[in-house]
């Protein structure tokens, strides 16, 4: 059972998770801007995930490859407008075989009797690219890549 | 009379602006990326408008100064996510001074019967976000802005 809160609200143009990890704030936040964490926890299982880039301050760039078992690639990428330790990061998303799509997510990191709530909000350009994405998979997609960062904080 | 339709749809999370000019979209989408013609048009009159970067390129900055007559400076930057000319620039947007507070701005360019219709789409990480720019008086700016572009190209 996830512990993932996925809210896709019909008519809107965002998309807000929020979970509860057992792990103080700095660790959490360390593991979204730590390139050795990221291919541990970051998309699903399957796939490999190899960091380029990933340049967490005003203007960085980020940009992370998976790779399939058959040696397919899909790249994402894109820039840090805000990376404030260990409170906020604001970012934008883009996949490359979809250039002049992108979403803005902000993401929160609030401490709570040394548990961590992180709250990911991303927005859109329009309704009907939310519901693309909806209809991608992306609420198990977003499940499973927390799972695996709730396991690495485990460790 | 304003020709800027300017739409914030109640409890929505963006602001649509659309207009026509007369102009062809070559020149209407150079008026956009060009740092010459950026202070001519950009922000409110009695502001001067300095263009400090202007990189319209898939990564690429922009920062535009705006100073009042008593030498206050106020400044706005973000980064391109796409500039497809003539038809499409997706950029980010954020005030210096409010930092995490960012837009995602999508601009639209297409051309109908010699004239250019552009459709400007910002959508705010929230709607409280976007109901508080709203509240700055954000239409009657962006209504004056493009009364400017409007006079530019017609020259």
């Amino acid at each position: 059972m996830s512990k993932t809160s996925f809210v896709a609200e019909p008519g809107r143009q965002e998309i807000v998770m929020e979970r509860r990890f057992a792990a103080p704030r700095a660790r959490v936040f360390a593991a979204y801007t730590d390139p050795v964490a990221i291919p541990r926890w970051w998309g699903p299982r399957f796939l490999t995930t190899i960091v380029d880039r990933l340049e967490p301050r005003q203007g960085g760039i980020w940009r992370f490859v998976q790779r399939d078992r058959s040696g397919n690639e899909y790249a994402f990428r894109g820039v840090f407008h805000e990376s404030l330790a260990p409170q906020r990061i604001v970012r934008t998303f883009e996949f490359e075989g979809m250039p002049g799509h992108v979403l803005l997510e902000t993401v929160l990191f609030e401490e709570e009797d040394g548990q961590t709530k992180v709250t990911a909000r991303s927005v859109f350009q329009t309704q009907e690219a939310r519901d693309g994405m909806l209809q991608t998979g992306a609420e198990h997609g977003a499940a499973e890549t927390w799972d695996r960062l709730d396991e690495l904080l485990a460790e």
